[in-house]
């Protein structure tokens, strides 16, 4: 059968090859790459426990239908969960979703058209960037700094869009604790994003998947909080703070837009089954989420060692003009070769020497990010991370054959 | 803010109203229209056990990302499944979705591009239609009657969309235990509808959500088993044989279209986590299937009781000109109502005499569905559905005033 004539457009095109998730790593190598949260830290006995006692009290609602936005005990929780970070929603912002990325995907299809302006800050997830090349959106890229977003940048690429009547549907930020690049957007940027946003009738993407993991430093509010005008969306999820099996997330939306969300939610809504056991794992599964604060607290410091131990063991071992980012939480830092390096190079050396990395360029949509390469600190424990750096730093510094 | 010039053309445009799972019955009014599987026979205390056995072997695979198409024990699950069916396959078919609904709509983002053909049968599942919608998809119907899709007309359809140049992406039909028609496809017909697919280019997409769920009669093969040349794509789902609210089916796909469906699947993974639930419940989540058969039977066991229960009561109190057809299996039967009747309009009188029900206008895309309606029988105890039928067949009988 030929199929080539039935494909959607946008199906057919060539889509470049991206790092997947559960790629095999090859025996004897330390995957610095995995953005996975730590297994160890799963909570095991409390989600049996959860998993019993609200089956035995409410299982005929998590085994049945419900409705496409979310069971309301789960909304109950997001409401309270919102309202200790300073955010006040109502059930008639949220649709839960499966994991944040569903959120990205349903939010892109509202918004892109194929050929319709996207920006992105570069370099940004790989995953937000398959979404958006599979709606065929005309990519635009703002570079980051230390400080998040160059919101100077930006506001000339607005300009420069909306001028050529190219007004882009929406910027995507993560503003807290960048995956890939594990810098934060200072609290000035935030301001400025969000004037950007209502000057320019263009909305934004805020995804926030890890800002609930802050090691040190002090929290900025979010771009939603910021906004009073109905310009953002806020992509949340539980997987790191959770279990990304359960894959569970949400989007905080503005209210006027959320019917028209649902409308593409042609799931019969996330699973009941993993809203009501992560319900019942928070707390009393009627809106409180003390454990589920209790077990955050446990997850920071388990994530601080572990990035302390990477940090560590880059400032011992890092050739002198290899350079680092200094994350104040999240999983990820993001490194950068000496001028001339090319990660994509290096990554056989490494794999060879026995340690694994992503290179930069799969988080660029049209940028050259060949100096750059992401390293996870989340997935393995504080002496692999040691072993993992020594050994690619060790690749860094000896000259190629 | 104003979102108009922000929204996708699809998304800007006005779909119409559907009928929503969850939208809430008065008190007192029987609803024949819950397409739900029955609250009471979810095997609640097979899946505490199931869940707790699981998470303690298996906690940190099912609460950690898994691979996209879905994990592999859960895929020997299918495979060792489909095999009893007499469908052979292997991983390089399968994608794990979000119940069936994902795997229509991944498909149809594969396929369809704004304004493409598409075919469905009149009735149809409303869900298919919406994601149809949704994607702007040209959609045109074919009649079905007692055996189903007429083949016939479709065959003529086909060949006056070929010969304007619009080639439909594909033809959706549910072949066994129509939703809403509670019909099936005779063998016939179903070899007849894949030699249309090979003789005009087209693809099947055969969502076979019920056919685990026969009463009496003699299975016909599927559409998939039918096919040799790789025409059809399955949708499948454990909803009905096991609990909806753990959002789970697959699509059965043909091998060299998988890796493009992946691609579109950017939800990271249906949930690990309920995947190992349900391979747990099935069997020792090594493939076996012993418990889930077991299961499925004992549901059998309910939905016949309840099936006759309708039938009936309908031969009890139906007027002499209403018509019904006798499904041998899932969950709906399809009400005709005399010459000139109108089942919207019915609906506020039946609601007020204590039963409701879906009008059959909602189940065509373009066609009148005015005289049919479509009643559940697999939500609701066997006498509240006799007093329901009893109830509807009393205002049917009586004049309006």
């Amino acid at each position: 059968m030929d199929y080539r004539p039935l494909l959607a457009r946008r199906a057919a095109a060539e889509v470049p090859a991206l790092f997947r998730a559960g790629a095999a790593t090859p025996p004897g190598v330390i995957p610095l790459t995995y953005g996975f949260p730590d297994p160890g830290s799963f909570p095991i006995q409390g989600l049996i426990e959860a998993a019993g006692r609200m089956l035995r009290a409410s299982g005929r609602e998590a085994l049945q239908y419900g409705p496409i936005a979310g069971p309301a005990p789960f909304l109950d929780l997001l409401v309270a969960k919102l309202r200790q970070e300073g955010i006040r929603v109502t059930h008639d912002h949220l649709v839960v979703t499966a994991g944040g990325s569903q959120g990205i995907d349903l939010i892109t299809h509202l918004l892109v058209d194929p050929g319709d302006a996207v920006v992105v800050e570069a370099p940004t997830f790989i995953g937000a960037l398959q979404t958006f090349r599979n709606a065929e959106a005309d990519v635009h890229e703002v570079p980051l700094d230390g400080n998040g977003l160059d919101t100077d940048v930006l506001a000339s690429l607005l300009q420069r869009l909306v001028d050529s009547g190219r007004r882009p549907k929406f910027v995507y930020t993560i503003p807290t604790f960048q995956n890939p690049a594990g810098v934060s957007l200072s609290l000035e940027r935030r301001r400025a994003l969000v004037d950007l946003a209502h000057r320019f009738g263009t909305l934004l993407i805020e995804d926030d998947a890890y800002s609930e993991l802050r090691y040190d430093g002090t929290a900025s509010p979010s771009l939603f909080s910021l906004d009073g005008g109905g310009a953002v969306f806020q992509v949340r999820t539980f997987s790191k703070i959770l279990a990304a099996g359960l894959r569970l997330g949400y989007v905080v939306a503005p209210p006027a837009l959320l019917p028209r969300l649902l409308q593409l939610k042609v799931d019969v809504g996330t699973s009941p089954f993993a809203t009501h056991v992560a319900a019942a794992f928070a707390g009393d599964g009627g809106g409180t989420l003390d454990r589920l604060q209790g077990h955050i607290e446990t997850l920071k410091g388990v994530y601080r060692v572990r990035r302390d131990a990477m940090l560590a063991a880059l400032a011992e071992h890092a050739p002198p003009d290899v350079d680092w980012t200094v994350p104040q939480g999240g999983f990820f830092t993001w490194l950068t070769l000496p001028p001339g390096g090319d990660a994509a190079a290096l990554l056989p050396r490494a794999t060879a020497a026995g340690v694994s990395f992503i290179p930069g360029a799969s988080y660029f949509a049209r940028g050259d990010g060949r100096r750059h390469l992401r390293l996870a600190f989340s997935f393995l424990p504080p002496s692999d991370l040691a072993e993992g750096v020594r050994r690619l730093c060790r690749v860094i510094g000896s000259p190629e054959r």
